[in-house]
């Protein structure tokens, strides 16, 4: 360990403001949409008991885990993603309503080696409906991702969807051997980032023979709906998704534990990659230790969301910190005027700074709110106080005026 | 450990839907608050080198952390507070223009005895001013108290001010010892919880003598403030929190940090207790390992507040969930309408929920609303399409009427 042990632990970060700028505004967004679309807000504790979070991811999941015993000899760990703690809130609270439909907003923990935009406390965000078989469900949560990308700017973007069952007769249709179905399919995923020449090639090397490569190319490309998903695509369409959703034999996700529909939106504009993927998952909560009910939902990628909006400057508009003006002082006889103004234009709802010492230059006090990024400046000299006005600066235009205390509200406003 | 160990880890709690409804409207109140007096928002990691952590806080408190080792082997903890990773980003980002204003709502993790309404995961929410010396600073403290306060709609509550030096010319005045002075402020700061006679036992259980104990009352009673706290209740006056603030000179708080100011809030209506401490700490940033530079703040009990808005029920038309009506499928061929109207609600910003599920019954349908708080219904039958018409259902009056969408959108609104 060569790390500075003052500093922000390795693979962890601070959030300043422009980050949370964005943050903010994005969750904003995301939680308008959910709402409008029915789902209420839960938040789960950071830690849950060893036995909640153990035997149900993996072994290779577990060695990222960050598990320890609390101070009272418990053993416990930092929550790994969402799901577990919902099968355990669906299993604990037997009286709620359902289907149960939630969002959760919340930082889960994996020791992953840090790289550019993955830390190991980073966001989640996943939204889903527990204890309805219907296929009106999933079509509700495609609608939720495409209300959510809209609501995010994002202007050319698909919705793959396929499911399990399209994925299995594909490979029943090209004679592959049943215990051979989910390395076809894996392979036959890649698709979404390689071309068909490389997929071939990999099915080739993975010792697939020409005449069943043939045949898996043949039946995807013939490849249909079935009745359950055309229905959930149906849905889709009737609640406003039509021209953005598509079909897609070869999607195939993390297929291991869906058992239905499955969907992935992928952004083209600005060039994200895919930024939801999720699908039916009826048999999940039950292996995770909860009750036997169906469930669907999808994630959104909040973190990858957020620091592409800020890379790309998809945002231009959104001040990267919220304070509107700095209310300047110019000596200490004015220091009661500008402490009056300052609250007024508060009371008007304008976010406003004071600058507190007296003894710092008016030029350093503008170049204060300069580096600050705050756009206006206020300036209350002996002059403006007899005439009851103020010098109102726009520091990006440096234009300034003197005006009376109402035109400068609503110029600020 | 006789826990069921797929439970809510003990001493935490899981967020439901009335509770976060109210923490949600809590913290937006509070943020606009913080940040139309120019503060913004910081989030720092939830985990911390352990050199970060400890050393600062005393033996007491480091028993109470959750300190373990990561999967890489790195010392880490929870954090315990929010001054400490205030400390350690003041001391990383020396390029961040000062004073540095920020406003932080997070979890901290404390291993204390768990009790009603005491979680050791709470939210803590700090705003403060780093690198300010000026009285102006603490004014905006105890003038962002105050609106917070008053956004909250508490109704009845005041703002105690008091300083350190206040403090210690009552001890000089009365002549204690001054390597006493300390424990006699501990006493004397009781007056808030008991009255006159109870504290004079205590003085005289500890070992003060007769005398010292009337003069430490006449100087109480005698006590002004000093030039440097007149200034900040003058500013704090101006910015108008005239009638709300009071100076009280038997208010200590935890002294010890304490270098200026301090400042309390009492609310009476409802009679809720101290819900924010704060005050000046110019050393204590230094003494963390930070930069040496005055700073001076505040806490608001968040959970403390919002349990209490819930216990009274302060805020009785704040909607337990944030859906507004439930559309219900009335048979399989009307499913399509009952998704055409919803898809027109929600574009009209209305929270709707679709029921999913065809095979159950209108009236399982209803109860389902009713169950979860959801306040309207609307109902779609063979007539009502014909029509072109909707049946719009009040669960709460029972009462019901056949209108048109535009109607339903307006009455919904």
């Amino acid at each position: 360990m060569e790390e500075n042990r003052l500093q922000t632990l390795k693979g962890f970060r601070d959030l300043m403001p422009e980050d949370m700028a964005i943050r903010n505004e994005v969750i904003k967004r995301l939680k308008e949409v959910f709402e409008r679309y029915g789902f209420f807000e839960l938040k789960t504790p950071s830690l849950e008991y060893q036995e909640v979070l153990l035997g149900k991811y993996g072994e290779e999941a577990e060695k990222l885990m960050y598990l320890f015993e609390d101070p009272g000899g418990r053993s416990v760990g930092l929550k790994y993603d969402l799901t577990v703690p919902l099968a355990r809130v669906i299993a604990n609270y037997q009286e709620l309503p359902r289907p149960f439909k939630r969002y959760q907003i919340q930082p889960v923990w994996r020791a992953e080696s840090p790289q550019k935009g993955r830390y190991r406390e980073f966001w989640q965000c996943d939204v889903d409906i527990v204890g309805s078989s219907s296929p009106i469900a999933d079509a509700e949560i495609v609608a939720v991702i495409n209300d959510s990308l809209k609501a995010l700017d994002f202007s050319e973007y698909e919705i793959k969807i396929n499911s399990r069952q399209v994925l299995f007769s594909i490979m029943e249709e090209a004679e592959i051997p049943e215990n051979e179905w989910l390395i076809a399919i894996r392979i036959l995923d890649k698709l979404t980032r390689k071309d068909k020449e490389e997929v071939k090639e990999e099915y080739s090397q993975k010792g697939f023979s020409a005449k069943q490569i043939k045949m898996i190319f043949d039946s995807l490309d013939k490849a249909k709906p079935d009745s359950y998903l055309e229905e959930v695509i149906s849905a889709a369409k009737t609640l406003g998704v039509a021209e953005k959703l598509s079909f897609d034999s070869s999607l195939a996700r993390g297929l291991d534990y869906y058992t239905g529909p499955i969907f992935e939106s992928v952004v083209e504009e600005p060039n994200v990659g895919s930024v939801t993927g999720g699908g039916r998952y009826d048999n999940l909560l039950k292996d995770l230790g909860g009750p036997d009910l169906p469930a669907t939902g999808t994630t959104v990628g909040l973190d990858r969301v957020a620091e592409v909006i800020k890379d790309k400057n998809l945002w231009p508009n959104l001040p990267s910190i919220p304070t509107k003006v700095l209310v300047t002082l110019f000596s200490e006889d004015l220091i009661e005027n500008s402490l009056k103004i300052s609250s007024e234009l508060r009371r008007e709802g304008i976010n406003t700074e004071i600058y507190e010492d007296i003894k710092d230059k008016l030029e350093k006090q503008l170049k204060y709110a300069d580096k600050k990024g705050i756009p206006w400046v206020v300036i209350i000299g002996p002059e403006e106080k007899d005439k009851d006005k103020l010098v109102l600066k726009n520091l990006k235009s440096g234009d300034q005026e003197t005006v009376d205390i109402q035109t400068a509200v609503n110029k600020l406003k």
